[in-house]
């Protein structure tokens, strides 16, 4: 376990204060980088990769060896979970993940079982194990899972090329059986973060990727319980209790209230909210992480800084941000301004 | 012209008292209507559709032959204005519309004229006036216009599809040509709607469907100033300036506020948002019109009537609501749901 009261990440995650901004990036290692795509076609596919805890652990250290980031996050998907319970997870080039047995009808919900993580899900926390000898205790090390929502819209068979029609079908005119489904992965995703935790990482994330889509009081039944249903099963459990949370719900900037008052530790906010609106409505709670506009990343240097100063500015000199994108960085960024990135947060947010 | 005080619709626009809460639908005429792709099939094509002022007015006077709504919106596209330019609209089954000269230069920028309503758009002023005819004044007429920016994101060839990295690399690498075709479109914006008037539209309204797209900041710089110099175009022209305008921006909820002090009569907000913190927010200054999820129209008749009565109760019993969707009606919603809607809204807002 790495000390808490040596690491920045950390620190800031409890808004303690800092020497700087740490930053960390959302899908860090991934496709943007030669030497990930050179993995990934050894592997042979994605899953493949995931699968493999060197693999994985090789891809996750990658753009720590290129740039001066504050954590690592554990390489995986966040479809782990509905793969682990017999859906049959596949990648469609263009198209995103599939499943081979997607949710139909509400007996397909009643047979899912919760997987054991040491079991049907054994290649993440051996992973994690791996990364954790690799790393050492340079830097903190980041696991994470999909919010109960969010997985479910895959397993329902939607997503955004359906304009989410399914799942909120199922939430209109079934809402008992989407809620016995949420609930299904909510425990599932409580022994997966365990695990996560017992084999080694620092910090847990949740990725609420598709909350944004929901209603305003249809966040408050679908996506937020069940995220804070995860959330509280941590605290509760004197062996994971320690370990702080980051809830990011894409597109979920008008609910940032709610959002922490969760329980987390920290909230993620994508570029449409501005940091120093979002510190002053929950500041005092929470830390935030964020906020950069991925494609900000295809601009020149000069502009990139520019940028950089602003949000640094946006959140000012008060403990508790986390610099991040406001999402996944793109597949076509250039490798070389993710360094004028990390190197203006560094040298912008030095504390006087 | 329409005696505004005596219609419900432009009454809750000024934040008058009405007797029950007026509601349209946006994509009310459309192609979830039985009658509306008959004609369409007649017409040959969806432009053939927009061109023909009597086809027009027949699809925009469909839904009304329906249902009891309280509007009519003119029926055509928000890329007219690009097409009059030259761009050369065209839609692909199944992608959305694309241009046949998206533009691609600074020079192709700086080529652009402002179409004159009259001659290159005399299809649009037109077909108001032979809906305006054909309607009499039973009820208003609502003309339109896509916001700059959104226009702007579709002649640079982008959209949701390529997760709008075109005008994005625009907006970071060369802002003064973006600026540029903004300020063009803005022009060409206020002509068209100018015309719109002219031709007997009540109100008008600005679709700025891809705005929430942008940063918090962002949104300051390339939506909302182009959408405010057209609203300030229209109130500094005597023959326009009693017309109440309508701003939506999709996914704008967290900068209500500004949209808000605009010069707008009204702000559309989609159903991310909580009435009434809406109402709190900007109560004061415009009316709000939604902001039901499209999707709820596939749910039972019972479930509707719930969801109706929840938002009318969350906007309260104090003037200014419009009721709307928060996007528009989905291709598949089932006609007989929007006659609930509608029925559900005249008998849970009268005034006791």
């Amino acid at each position: 376990m790495r000390q808490i009261e040596q690491d920045r990440f950390l620190r800031a995650l409890r808004r303690l204060p800092v020497d700087r901004t740490p930053i960390w990036l959302m899908r860090q290692a991934g496709r943007y980088l030669p030497e990930y795509r050179e993995t990934r076609a050894r592997a042979g596919s994605f899953m493949a990769l995931c699968q493999n805890p060197e693999l994985a652990c090789e891809v996750t250290l990658q753009p720590l060896e290129r740039y001066d980031l504050d954590a690592a996050i554990l390489f995986s998907d966040i479809l782990t979970i509905p793969d682990a319970m017999g859906l049959g997870l596949h990648f469609v080039e263009g198209e995103g993940p599939k499943f081979h047995h997607p949710i139909r009808t509400v007996q397909d919900i009643e047979r899912l079982g919760v997987p054991d993580p040491e079991r049907e899900l054994a290649y993440v926390p051996a992973a994690v194990r791996t990364i954790r000898q690799a790393l050492g205790h340079r830097l903190p090390l980041i696991g994470f899972c999909g919010s109960p929502w969010t997985l479910a819209v895959y397993m329902l068979g939607g997503g955004s090329h359906t304009g989410f029609a399914t799942i909120k079908s199922w939430a209109y005119q079934q809402p008992e059986a989407l809620h016995l489904l949420l609930a299904i992965l909510a425990d599932a995703c409580v022994l997966y973060l365990q695990a996560q935790i017992d084999a080694g990482v620092d910090a847990v994330m949740l990725f609420d990727t598709w909350g944004g889509v929901l209603s305003a009081r249809d966040y408050q039944h679908f996506s937020l319980p069940y995220c804070q249903r995860i959330i509280h099963a941590l605290a509760a459990s004197p062996a994971h209790q320690h370990i702080p949370s980051i809830l990011f719900t894409k597109g979920g900037g008008l609910w940032l209230e709610s959002m922490a008052q969760s329980g987390v530790s920290a909230v993620g906010v994508d570029w449409t909210m501005n940091l120093c609106d979002a510190r002053m409505r929950v500041g005092h709670q929470v830390a935030i992480q964020g906020n950069l506009d991925p494609s900000c990343l295809f601009a020149s240097p000069a502009r990139i800084e520019q940028e950089v100063q602003m949000i640094l500015q946006d959140f000012g000199d008060y403990p508790g941000h986390i610099f991040n994108l406001g999402h996944g960085i793109e597949q076509h960024t250039p490798p070389e301004n993710v360094t004028t990135l990390v190197e203006a947060v560094k040298r912008f947010s030095v504390r006087g």
